[in-house]
């Protein structure tokens, strides 16, 4: 029988210039273009950071093709993962994927603007919020402001200023924030969450080599949390021979 | 000879219940009094993350027995090392460290309060400042809040968003503020910085080991600085057998 031909099977979900990627955790695939943008470390790290309890609801915001909110569900316990994308693209391949892993139940993708997130959710409504936004500020060297990757690397649509005003106004009172950003902008960050009353709790450094500079910063915030700010041992990527360390292996693999 | 009796040995300036340490550096020694406040590893770290240029001026806060400011004149170029300290025990042991060393010329101790730094210095005044300031909030389980070592340690005499506005008038615009404090504040930290207009450029975290949380921050500000912060290397004080690593050593030994 020609796999092209089954009724329901993975073929149907995934079109020939896309590609299926096994994420090497409880079977879960991943359905990606590469014409948009394709997840990297960043997400698999925010995955690995952010917890979700047994009973909780979370939102993923700027969730693209949807690979956080799946890797979420891999991982914890949570009673229900949401996802909010504004590029049209992006929401298809997320929702394929969900189906793809039989998670329709599960995870839900809303295809709207995260400044409107209102209209889909009372406020105050989730247990923890994550997000992996774009890193870059607004005007920073970009070729095409209109194109999907410029999208979701630049502050084209939503600031990052805006991302923290609007996780505080829809996490429930000590909610948890969980973000993914570069640490060059840490000062932002970190001001931009106490002013919203979004306390960073915990951080962490993430290094590609244990000699050089970070390039990504882990960040943990409350809603109305108290002032102190744990810090993480530094989370190192790569031993000396480029291999992955047995931390980050597991973040990956489980 | 009995050395007691030697005109203007280093026995002269050494009362019997103090002690006095080599430096490992240049030959230069400290003396210092069990009974109050002695220097630690955070002095020896922030001496070698601050830099005083061939002809700037710098000025310690809260300069404790002078430990800075000597170690500040043997890495740098400086032209002039001033220290500010309020208890006068503290002030007698820096005084007579300077004189046993020689460095009369170049490292003033000044005795007063931090927040009457103006009543010596113009503002605008110093290129750099450098800070390792109580690091505990007032009232957090102080036995003796008149002792000493109470004072070094604890925000009696002055909080940390006093260190960072007196700092801030007395740097020209453009100089360099270096701290050492504890990871648990970085957010109290930042927040004042940049309330402040002392923008901070540069941190770097402290892990005693690889594997472990980090138990100080270096931070270097610019006064009016632009908003960009350079992340540095984790510093990683003991290899896994309990020696210092080479970097450290460096930093102690040069």
């Amino acid at each position: 029988m020609n796999d092209n031909c089954t009724g329901n099977s993975n073929y149907d979900l995934v079109n020939s210039w896309e590609r299926m990627d096994d994420l090497g955790i409880k079977n879960l695939k991943l359905i990606q273009n590469p014409k948009y943008f394709c997840f990297g470390q960043d997400a698999v790290l925010l995955s690995g950071f952010a917890s979700v309890l047994e009973g909780e609801t979370a939102l993923d915001l700027c969730c693209g093709n949807g690979i956080i909110p799946i890797l979420l569900y891999a991982k914890n316990k949570g009673m229900k993962y949401y996802g909010i994308e504004i590029q049209p693209e992006s929401v298809d391949l997320a929702k394929r994927s969900i189906e793809l892993n039989g998670l329709g139940e599960i995870i839900d993708i809303i295809h709207g603007d995260i400044k409107e997130t209102g209209n889909y959710f009372k406020p105050s409504f989730f247990d923890v919020i994550t997000v992996n936004p774009p890193y870059m500020a607004k005007g920073a060297g970009i070729a095409n402001p209109s194109s999907s990757k410029a999208i979701a690397r630049h502050e084209i649509n939503v600031t990052l200023e805006e991302v923290i005003s609007i996780s505080v106004k829809h996490l429930k009172p000590g909610g948890r924030f969980y973000m993914i950003h570069r640490p060059f902008r840490i000062t932002d960050i970190i001001c931009h969450m106490r002013e919203n009353k979004l306390e960073p709790k915990t951080m962490r450094l993430v290094y590609p080599f244990v000699n050089k500079e970070p390039v990504m910063v882990l960040i943990e915030g409350v809603r109305g949390g108290r002032s102190m700010l744990k810090n993480r041992p530094p989370l190192i990527v790569y031993n000396s021979d480029g291999t992955y360390t047995d931390e980050v292996r597991k973040i990956y693999y489980g």
